[in-house]
């Protein structure tokens, strides 16, 4: 029996030990995160282990629900203690969850404390937390500088000034923090906050968005200044991705009824979005960027919930509509003339990754690893689902072009994640070598696990 | 190498064993099964082993028609040793399958038989278990006693008078046998035989139905009678689940219309069944019940079979339409009120563990446990099945809080697979704790096994 | 650790290694393939390795894509050494995929090369396999004695004279070489080139063909022709399935009105194809063949390498749209007059594992293993894909009828997939003996063994 979370923690061979000691030092590119570019601007210290822990993270939150503890110790007002003790009391039936890794992970790794957290302890972890949590470690820039975080990628909206990043850039702050293009806002024609939105847009590219052409200039305005500020990666949400062939003159018009304030007609939102995703996607291409795809979503299912915590507060699950030939028809829209960007597409879904994987290879070429099967994402971000999703990358593409883990998370205690992840591919490239499936040449072995711990991403994004 | 079915069997380790020890004798809840109440209260006794073991069950039959056993000696007039001898004959060559485990499991611990069964020993067999059958052992209530079990609960149609129900209950049997309320037919509303089943429904309730208002207001008497009976537990059948957002003016024309002999149109079908799922929901929920959500079968695929045999004659598999969508729109039109009462949710497509995992957690809060990601069914009620089941639980949920197994079972010979399901239960949490990815903590472990295998059912279904 | 690709390659126990014993020099019955005729008429000899290996090969021109090799290296005009160089390099780093694996099992049993290709040792592998390919076991009649091929089953339009199979059958080769029968272009009567194609079927059957029934016809003197030539076996690429309700009399009108050059309509090309699907299937139950369907395919997905390269260049992948509706409705409807013949179902969605076979189980019966679920396919045929269906097919229907593996190849070199095949089988047998969940009697696990690896086949397609 193996000892809990010791050295060889999900390492089943010496041969998985070496290869993780390989690269466990490596630095860290994160290059998909919704972190606030704010808190990282003012080297942010938190007050104690509950702000800093449980502030935002909902999935924490929705384990605490399914255990029945009560609203008021989640996202309410009761003492931030109690709220701690409740997340103890959770955290102590947690077999086979990713939170029982994660929590004691972060225990261990941020706060060298090694306890159990559970109902008994949950006052001495506390106490022992917050006596370290004022330290010098423990503001947002010591954090990334022990993680040895080489880059952050957030997550912004065309219409920020990057201000933050800017505050960031000079700051000597030892991690590169750069900003991501998300134009979610962008894609929402049918939502009641589209038409103040796109005088946000306006206001910041200078561009006076009255139709579609001006819309996507003002787009471009902004690519190119984010372009100007580092950034090289876009993050495209699909809720769901919907392909439906356009002419191109229509869809002027369907942005002048949207902005007159008619309710657009479900065809033409699906033209309007097509449109627009091509064209981004040409403009990504031709700067070099990546674009990323986040697809099999169903968000904000619980109505009430929704009301009085408003957005990312644990109330979205996976989405089973299929996809394949929609996705299939955006990225062939942009292939067939030549206009692709690198791509990395994310399936929530889990029944979707040899689905997935092998769909990446209908436009695979020039690049390496040209178009990725990411990471698994969010309820796959476990031991299980990131085996699922290497196996299944292996099976039908090339898993040693893998771009590796991100931590996708809104926590600046999530950077132990890398670690989990490179213990858990380590090995797996040494099952297979212990198996006698694969040959047992450690250099090559090394220089795999490398290349997806670190040496990929950082090919890749070119940051 | 392992003995077949030794005392170890299905435990990989000393502390799987150990666990199992502690859940091993634990009193059986078997809170969803079909087993018929008139058989029960009649403590009813077989002739032979193939009016027992082979007489309804479908999961045999379709192992024989699939090793190309004729119909005659499945369904049909040959004699019962022939039956018997073809069903030897399959046995012996079903490697890999759960009907393997399931057939040896039940001779063992129902005939103290550990003979294995195949075309050779089939005589032996037959014999060995005829001369016990007609012990008092084998009558229902000894069966009962035998495996103590402590609840079963049927499945009863809203219109029964539940007289068998009364006369077990009054009988001093060892076991609580209580109703489940299941009202598919009253959801039949393109059934031909709708409007006779609403006549029956009429005379039980005696609320003369005439219009929505009156067919709720029937179901309604007939839920307080069910629960006067001890009734807490509803089952509801979604094939496939649907939700149409409605008037409730107009719901009581499309019943009036299907009453007067109109068939009714797709668009009002479903408004219809998602008004009545809110209003029976909102029912349940008010007395404390638990309602069951049956997903993704795709029932009687064989017209001429369906003919020949009727329902439930092994024609039925899984269903792989998408049902995210309507699911948490049904389960939030009841949340957004606060009316949504515990909930099991079972989907026949593995496919959807790890979604349907992920969507109970949009609604959980307030109750441990609340939604739970139901027992793997019918056709994943395998070894495979049940890890699956049980690892997408804990990768998105609480597995510590789950109910446990059920038999779903039209056989009184079917107990033994709840020692199945402790097995492997107990095999995978003692797994994790062998890899080293929780704690070495017995006192915890046991604990939670318990939970799963007793305890968690006992305290949410509250009967 | 155990040596890479050794004696003991994929067989975890001393009883996995004496299954494997039993199965190994079995012959093949490769009962589903897309060899050329033409070449196994001609004895093709090949000149070097690059033309054997890599000119057809779709799955290794993936690889190499996502390994960003230029096009010109893959289809292009490159010289053949530097084609296999860039093959080479690629293979060094595809840890994980079954490609490894073949790749070097086609090195060891048909070159007798056990170095590792790597860029490295690009051109030792290319001159030891150079030196050989010109000896009499490289020619296609060599090869299919070599590794003892018993029947070889092309795939062929009904509109072919199989005049390649005539000479073969004269030719005194040791394998016998059979058509299949596939009428996908008769299918396609949305095809601008369909009047063509009905043109050729004309002329091939005698048979005027006008309308529906005379299309029948011409078909069924077709179906008669392949039986004379000893087809005993049809393939239909069904993508998707469709099924819709139609009658006799409208079928004849909606292909006088395809000749005619009109566009059909969308519900009409699904009652046709549902019309012919029906009454081919009839043909073939009447004749006692075989009738397999593949599913679940999405192919020619990049437009701009389709007008390339045309079909089956590597833009394929899987189709996630649900299939069991209408699968469940094509079945029943030849099941419902006892027409249904021997079927295979094969899906491409690793997904529907589980849908398809409890698909399978609605329509069994009468003769021993009727309804197949097929190998895993294409994307599939991978040890974890083969591992996971056998084991949906172990669960729930009977795996020890399973007719086995086929090539599905275009490639001579694919025989050693056979070998492949029946470790990883062997190897899932055993285990389950090893862990006790089936008893330890050779003789009944080398009975099944040889029955999946042979056996079944030679029963089942009684050729």
């Amino acid at each position: 029996m193996k000892e809990f979370m010791g050295n060889d923690f999900l390492l089943a061979s010496g041969l998985a030990e070496r290869l993780f000691e390989e690269v466990k030092d490596l630095p860290i590119i994160d290059y998909h995160c919704h972190l606030e570019p704010k808190e990282i601007a003012e080297d942010k210290r938190f007050k104690n282990i509950t702000e800093m822990w449980l502030g935002g993270d909902h999935y924490k939150w929705r384990l605490m629900r399914a255990n029945g503890v009560p609203e008021e110790y989640i996202t309410g007002a009761r003492p931030d203690y109690e709220k701690f003790e409740k997340w103890a009391e959770t955290v102590e039936d947690l077999i086979g969850s990713p939170l029982y890794h994660w929590t004691h992970l972060e225990l261990r790794r941020y706060f060298g404390c090694d306890t159990l957290l559970n109902k008994k302890t949950a006052r001495e972890v506390w106490e022992r937390c917050n006596a370290v949590i004022n330290t010098d470690d423990f503001s947002v820039g010591g954090i990334l500088k022990k993680f040895n975080v080489e880059c952050v990628v957030t997550t912004d909206d065309p219409a920020d000034d990057l201000a933050y990043h800017k505050q960031i850039a000079e700051s000597g702050m030892s991690a590169k923090v750069l900003p991501a293009f998300r134009p979610s806002n962008a894609f929402a024609l049918n939502d009641p906050g589209f038409p103040d939105y796109i005088k946000k847009l306006s206001d910041a590219s200078g561009i006076a968005v009255t139709d579609y052409e001006s819309l996507r200039d003002a787009l471009y305005q902004r690519i190119d200044f984010f372009h100007s500020m580092g950034c090289r990666i876009s993050d495209n949400a699909l809720d769901p991705p919907v392909f439906k062939r356009y002419e191109e003159s229509e869809i002027n018009y369907i942005v002048i009824k949207a902005l007159s304030g008619q309710t657009p007609k479900s065809g033409d939102i699906k033209r309007f979005k097509t449109a627009l995703f091509v064209d981004l996607g040409r403009r990504y291409n031709k700067l070099g960027w990546v674009m990323q795809i986040h697809m099999n979503a169903a968000r904000n299912n619980n109505t009430l919930m929704l009301k009085t915590l408003g957005i990312n507060s644990g109330y979205d699950s996976i989405m089973d509509e299929p996809v394949t030939g929609h996705v299939n028809a955006l990225l062939d829209s942009l292939a067939v003339t030549g206009e692709l960007p690198k791509t990395i597409l994310y399936s929530l879904n889990p029944a979707a990754d040899d689905i997935i994987a092998s769909l990446a290879g209908n436009f695979q070429g020039g690049v390496r690893g040209k178009i990725q099967y990411g990471a698994a994402w969010w309820f796959n971000d476990t031991k299980t689902g990131m085996i699922k999703q290497m196996t299944a990358l292996a099976n039908s593409g090339l898993l040693a072009r893998f771009v590796g883990m991100l931590t996708d998370s809104r926590s600046f205690l999530s950077y132990t994640r890398h670690e989990y992840f490179r213990r858990i591919m380590a090995n797996l490239l040494a099952e297979w070598v212990e198996n006698g499936e694969f040959p047992n040449d450690f250099d090559k072995l090394a220089e795999i696990a490398k290349g997806i711990a670190y040496g990929n991403a950082k090919e890749y994004f070119g940051m």
